[in-house]
């Protein structure tokens, strides 16, 4: 009889907590839909600043407004955590056109990869076309030697989820410059990884090993693609093309933290980038990232959340050409013996929330699990193994048991934006974003819970 | 071991049935994403179509349009269903503004609610300003005469899902005009249903008693409603306005309907609604779900799909002002002695599509619910009871132990859009659009298999 009544008392108890817990989830999306701010703060970040290329004016704003946005907020400290970041810059706006041998001109919207070489005046080139890099490693390096390599692979459309589409296409990106210049090429312009067909090019970092020559490298609007090779189907064309991109020197930069102390000194840590590439307002990228994380601890300390470990909320700087605001903040919590036991990042977008992303073993995939019952009514439907970010992987390599999330978001129409002059504040839904923001504290808060 | 080898066999049978199931599916979506029509056709039906109120030159050019369409996909059979519609007539457009006791002018964006009288050249009456039809009736009817009244709620933005919001409103549109009239009002406008707040006023029916005088009535867009609502607080504030609305007698229309017929005669019915309001391009409302049906027609065909069942795609006629073709299609489906076990509606817009409502007894949700993990790759994660749709409901209450399903599409821009001149088709995303699309032809493949 006295099991019995413990056991009455023990489910009675868990039935109230779940109850409890369910009202605070409630309060928290009450909040950021009723009084939510983040909408509003992404139009000051996005309309005031812009474009916020790491090591640029711009960048030095964005800290200074993130600090002072934190501050206002009254988390218990805000501080700077100082890095160093490269500083990579386009120069004058890129013009490129490609001729066929009747001298007609094909005007092409073009913008060049982050850690692309100038084109030191006009360039002129004869075009070679390859699909992507497996192809281009086919080709005898005499075919390629003083041309203008073309990498043409589209999206591919049947991928449900528009980041496999991403992931398959990276390396015409990232890779096929550093390939390309290995066998002699002249330049490289590249497909954009975009979803649609349209005008827009869309930018982004590319690699070059220490031992292959940085050569001049763009992407060109999917549009162009598609015209560039009808074009190519009918002859030689050659391309003119005038870029001036530098490097700078290493420059100073920060990360920008705030802090809701805990009852004990354990870390989780949320956290998306500051930084954007240097074209739109960096709104989907990262700029809504930022706001769900601001917005999660605004609503927190509205709420009067006392955590039971440290909350680190973190606006990580040059996630887009070099991470190191997340390796320097990944080297300095083992500097400090700080102990890290949970990491979110939102980075991919301001559509509406899905779910989240598990980086962890099968158990801290059943304690994220556990809790769904709470999260079905704000269709937090897809919990499941996946990927963090880029921004608190360099913490995962430091706390290799810790668990990472990523906030899933709907990524239809991610790659209309990304990286381009499109990813504008208009095309960011105010309760979509608030949905994320609401999405990003429930997640602190049961993980605030669960973890030990 | 005889029994063990049979389960054995059975078990086999069942893998194999669910990797069929799960290529046929597979092969579903990859011809809505890389061969998919519904986005072009689309842009046809708003561009050169555009907005097609029953009984319209627009509405007829739709339904040969619909027709046109159907026949050149080659289904089984293509034809028209007549149907009777009303035919109200907006008029030359609308024009109203505010004057405050300073003789200061608001001008308002304005539409008036389908169903609304003309105002026989200026109308000029004082603005009494409630929340809604419940504030109403605490009023007595000497302050209400003679007055326009503005009914003022907004929607409720802690709703999770839009609809909730804009279902809570629904009087403020669908009764408050009826009610005010009873106590002598001489017009009624109203707060737009609508989830921003912008300049774009919102349409839609409104409903008088046989025995209540029609008067005019109109939606202000959300913007205006806040600076009326200011005004109001600082004096008298008075309303003039101009409408010409009409109505005309009904006229004769259709329901386009297409068949691929089955091994038996039992119906199973898809549908979206090819009317729209008289303003925008009825993009999202309900083009979209037309583009839906007729996709996965084309798309079930296209991988010569041999239903078991006879599957019928409706584009029903009169859905925003009388209904009647879903009256009509279910009162001729009783005539016609046919055995219906199934209807499918989408009439949520081309958003991302993200499970189905189902209309039915628990039996029923759970013979949809054993396919969650078929549906699962293609985040249709949310298969629960709700609404089905205002065209299939005539069908409903004829069959009354038949299930029905409506697609259940992501809300929270949909009103944004909705019955306003916002809905066009630059709002429709193309991959959003085809994934709803192939949703539809995935729950017709798998009801035609699991109905008998």
């Amino acid at each position: 009889m006295k099991t019995f009544l413990s056991l009455l008392l023990f489910v009675g108890f868990i039935t109230l907590q779940a109850q409890n817990d369910s009202i605070f989830i409630r309060q928290l999306y009450d909040e950021a839909l009723e009084n939510g701010q983040a909408h509003q703060n992404l139009k000051v970040l996005c309309k005031s600043i812009g474009a916020r290329i790491s090591g640029s004016k711009q960048a030095e704003d964005a800290i200074r407004w993130g600090k002072h946005l934190l501050k206002s907020y009254n988390f218990d400290t805000v501080y700077l955590q100082e890095i160093k970041v490269p500083k990579w810059n386009r120069g004058t706006p890129e013009t490129a056109w490609a001729e066929n041998e009747k001298g007609e001109k094909l005007k092409l919207n073009i913008l060049a990869l982050g850690g692309s070489s100038s084109t030191n005046g006009l360039l002129t080139a004869e075009v070679f076309v390859v699909k992507n890099v497996d192809e281009l490693k086919t080709i005898p390096a005499d075919k390629i030697k003083g041309k203008v390599v073309f990498f043409n692979e589209a999206f591919d459309q049947k991928f449900i989820h528009t980041f496999s589409a991403y992931g398959y296409c990276y390396p015409l990106r990232g890779d096929a410059p550093n390939e390309a210049s290995k066998l002699g090429a002249k330049a490289v312009i590249i497909r954009s990884l975009a979803t649609p067909t349209d005008n827009y090019p869309h930018t982004g970092v590319t690699h070059f090993d220490d031992s292959v020559k940085v050569i001049p490298c763009a992407a060109i609007s999917t549009q162009n693609a598609d015209d560039l090779t009808q074009w190519l189907t009918n002859g030689k064309v050659t391309l003119k093309m005038e870029m001036e991109c530098s490097v700078s020197p290493d420059v100073p930069s920060y990360n920008v933290i705030a802090e809701i102390k805990g009852k004990d000194a354990k870390i989780i840590t949320i956290g998306g980038h500051l930084d954007s590439w240097d074209t739109g307002e960096g709104a989907h990228d990262d700029g809504a990232g930022i706001m769900h994380c601001i917005e999660a601890f605004r609503i927190l300390k509205k709420l009067d959340f006392k955590p039971q470990h440290t909350i680190r909320c973190v606006l990580f700087m040059n996630e887009e050409n070099g991470n190191f605001g997340g390796k320097t903040y990944a080297e300095n919590a083992i500097l400090n013996n700080e102990e890290h036991i949970f990491a979110l990042e939102s980075d991919r977008g301001g559509f509406l929330p899905m779910g989240f992303d598990v980086v962890g073993s099968d158990e801290q995939l059943k304690l994220v699990q556990q809790h769904d019952k709470l999260l079905y009514p704000y269709d937090l439907l897809k919990i499941k193994k996946g990927y963090g970010g880029v921004d608190i992987s360099p913490l995962l390599k430091k706390y290799p048991t810790m668990m990472q999330m990523g906030l899933v978001i709907n990524s239809q129409l991610y790659f209309n934006y990304h990286h381009s002059a499109a990813d504008v504040f208009e095309t960011v839904n105010k309760r979509e974003l608030e949905l994320g923001a609401a999405a990003m504290a429930t997640m602190v808060y049961l993980m605030d819970k669960t973890l030990e």
